[in-house]
C-alpha cells in the first residue's frame, strides 16, 4: 500500500465526510489557539513584516481548513492595529496529500474571503494569496526559506508508511498489548525516520526566527503499549477480529493490516527535534481531549463552508463516524468496499459499550518551535 | 450569470471531458512552443538565476497541463547544460478558475514528475515544486514581484462577464453579422477592460525582465463582424435558433444568452499592451488551425496523464466534442441540463456541413513581451 495514494479524509460533503465529521479536530483547534498566537504575537513583533507566508499542513477539506487561516490572519491583524503598523500581504499555502479535496477548498475561497474582509475590525480587508500544495510533508514541498510561519494539526501521527517487519502482528492492527516486542520496534523506528525527515524538510523551508506549531495525536505514557496512544485502534481491530470469528473477513486479511500512524510521547518528540538540531523548541504541552468531541462541546457555525458539521447524542456513534471520515480510504484499500458498513457498525457498538464504562480520552501534543540562526 | 462560477473546463476524464477532447489546444501549444522556447532562452541567458517561478494561467485539468510545464522545463535544462551552470529550483504555479478540477492535476502530479526525472537528459533530476492557485487572472492572484515567466494559452479570449448592455443582441450568442453596433461597441469595451487589468495585475506580479507569452483566439481582420473570429459561435447560434424554430426553446432563452468572450485582432491587443504601459512586446504573432485538430495531426502520446485524448475520422463529431468540453458548463447553466444532448447534436450536423463546404479555420494571436524596468 502506497500511503501517501491511499491515506486522505473522506471527500465532498456527505454523511461520511470528513467536512461533516470533523468536530473533534474543531474542537482540539480551538484547545491550541494560544499556542498558535502566542507564537505569531513573537514571530511577528520580534519582525513586523512587510508579507508573510503561512503553511499549514495537513489542511484537509472542510469547515476547519479555513478556521486556522482565518484565526491567525485577524490574530496579525490585531496586531497591527496594536504596533500602528501596515499589515502585510499574505500567502496562504494549503498542503494535503493528492487524494485530499482540493476542489471542495477552492470552490469555498470565494466565500472565505468574502467573510474574512467583513470580520477584520478597524482595517481594510487583507491582500491574500492563495495556494494549494499536494504532496507529502515528509518530503520538500516549497522552496528554500519561503515561509514564515508552519502549522499542523492533526496530521503528523500519520506515518509515511506502514513500518516494515510488522507481519507477526496477529490480531492487532496497531501496537497493542498483545503486539510482540518487534512491533513496537518497527514503529518507533518509522516514527523517527518519518519526524525527523519532517522536521529536516522544514528546515530547509522556513526561514531563520520562523515558527512552526504542530499538534498531533499522542500518549502521555512513556510505555508504547499503554491504552492512551492506541486503545482506539485496539477496539477497531476487536471489531475486525469479530468479523473474523463469524467467518466473514479471513484472519490473514487482519493480521496484513497495520496502520501507518504513531502515537508518540513527549519526551519522544522532543528527542527528535533536538537530535535533528534546526529549531529550538519553545514549548511542548500536552492536553487531552474526550473521544466524543460533541461533549461539552458545540460545533461552531459552519462560517467558511457550505458543509456543517452534524452530532447526534450518541457518543459511539459520532466517534465511529469520525474515525470512518479519517480511516474509511485505508480499510476501503485493503478490506473492499462491501465491508465497510460491517466494521463501523461493530465499531460502533463496540465504542458505546467501552464509553458507557470509562472514560475515554485522546492525548494531544502540541509542539511550538522556532528556526534557529544557522 | 457569475462567470468565474460557471466557467470553466469539462472536469475528470469522462467522454466529454476537456482532459479528453483538448486536441485543437494541444496542437496550439505545439504550434507556439518556439515563441516560449525564444522567450525562455533570453529570460534565463540574460540572468541565470538560482530559482524560477513559472504561472500557467488558465492551466485547466488533463494532458495540456503538464505540455507546457514540461515543455519549460526541459527547455531551461538544456540552457544549464550549455551554460555550464547549475540547474534552478523550480516552482510550478498552475492557475485556473475555482471551478476547474484541481484534484484530477494533483492526482497525476507525481507520475509526471516522475516521468519528467526521466526525460532530463544528462542532468539530474530538477527540484520542482508545484502549486495549484484558484481565481480569476483579471484579479490579483501571486505576491508582488514573485513570478520570471508567466503563460497562458487559449484562455484569455474568456472575458471577465458579458458585457452589459447587449440585450438586443437577437438571434446571436456572440458578435454577430446581424448584431447592432451597440453589441459590437459593448464586447470591445469589455475586452479593453478585461485585458487592461490582466495586464496591470501581471505587472505587479512579474518582476522586471520578466517574460510573458500569451496566446489566444483572436482574428485577423479589423472588423469586428468579419467571419474569422466569431463564426464558429455563429453556428453554434444557428442550432439554438433551430431549436427555438421546432419550439424547444424559448426565443427570449437565446435571446438573453451571450457568451463572455472576445476574439480579439492583433492591432487591438498591441494599443492595450502600449496604453498599460509596463511590458514591452517582443513579438505578435499570428497563426491558423484547422478547426478539427485532427487534420494532419496525431494526438501526442498521452505522456503526463491517466486520460488520452481521442479523436474520430469525422470533423464535426470532433469539433462538437472541443467545443462541448469547452463551453458546456455556460451552456447548462443558462438552458439546463436537458437540452446540452440536443443542442450539441444540431451543432454538430452544422458543423459537419458547413467544413465539407469550406476552410474552416481558428486565429491564434501570439503574443511575447518583456516586463519593463520600473
Amino acid at each position: 500500500m502506497e500511503v501517501a495514494q491511499v491515506l486522505h479524509m473522506n471527500g465532498g460533503m456527505g454523511e461520511s465526510s470528513y467536512a461533516n465529521n470533523s468536530l473533534l479536530q474543531q474542537k482540539v483547534l480551538c484547545m491550541t489557539k494560544w499556542v498558535r498566537e502566542e507564537a505569531i504575537s513573537k514571530l511577528y513583533r520580534d519582525v513586523p513584516r512587510g508579507s508573510l507566508a503561512i503553511a499549514d499542513l495537513g489542511c484537509s477539506s472542510g469547515p476547519n481548513t479555513f478556521f486556522v487561516v482565518s484565526e491567525v490572519i485577524k490574530h496579525v491583524e490585531r496586531l497591527c492595529l496594536e504596533l500602528k503598523i501596515e499589515s502585510p500581504q499574505y500567502t496562504i499555502f494549503l498542503n494535503d496529500l493528492p487524494g485530499n479535496d482540493f476542489n471542495n477548498i477552492f470552490k469555498s475561497l470565494e466565500s472565505f474571503k468574502h467573510k474574512l474582509n467583513h470580520e477584520i475590525i478597524g482595517g481594510t480587508a487583507p491582500t491574500c494569496f492563495f495556494a494549494g500544495v499536494p504532496g507529502s510533508f515528509y518530503g520538500r514541498l516549497f522552496p528554500h526559506k519561503s515561509l514564515h510561519f508552519v502549522h499542523s494539526s492533526y496530521s503528523l501521527h500519520w506515518l509515511s508508511q506502514v513500518p516494515e517487519g510488522v507481519e507477526n502482528n496477529k490480531g492487532n492492527i496497531y501496537m497493542g498489548s498483545t503486539s510482540p516486542p518487534n512491533v513496537f520496534k518497527a514503529y518507533f523506528h518509522q516514527f523517527q525516520r518519518d519526524f525527523s525527515m519532517f522536521l529536516k524538510c522544514r528546515a530547509e523551508e522556513v526561514v531563520e526566527g520562523g515558527y512552526m506549531v504542530l499538534t498531533f495525536l499522542g500518549r502521555k505514557n512513556e510505555d508504547p503499549s499503554s491504552k492512551d496512544g492506541s486503545y482506539i485502534w485496539q477496539l477497531m481491530a476487536t471489531a475486525l477480529n469479530h468479523m473474523v470469528s463469524e467467518g466473514i473477513i479471513k484472519e490473514e486479511e487482519v493480521d496484513s493490516f497495520n496502520i501507518p500512524y504513531y502515537s508518540a510521547s513527549p519526551s519522544e518528540v522532543r528527542r527528535e527535534i533536538v537530535k535533528e538540531g534546526s529549531f529550538s523548541i519553545n514549548r511542548i504541552n500536552v492536553s487531552e481531549v474526550n473521544w466524543d468531541a460533541s461533549n461539552e462541546w458545540k460545533p461552531m457555525e459552519s462560517e467558511y463552508s457550505e458543509s456543517e458539521i452534524l452530532v447526534s447524542g450518541d457518543g459511539g456513534y459520532n466517534v465511529a463516524k469520525c474515525m470512518r471520515a479519517v480511516a474509511e480510504p485505508l480499510l476501503l484499500s485493503h478490506f473492499g468496499e462491501d465491508m465497510i458498513e460491517q466494521v463501523f457498525k461493530r465499531y460502533q457498538q463496540i465504542l458505546t459499550d467501552r464509553m458507557s464504562k470509562e472514560k475515554t480520552q485522546f492525548v494531544n501534543i502540541t509542539v511550538s518551535m522556532t528556526r534557529r540562526s544557522a
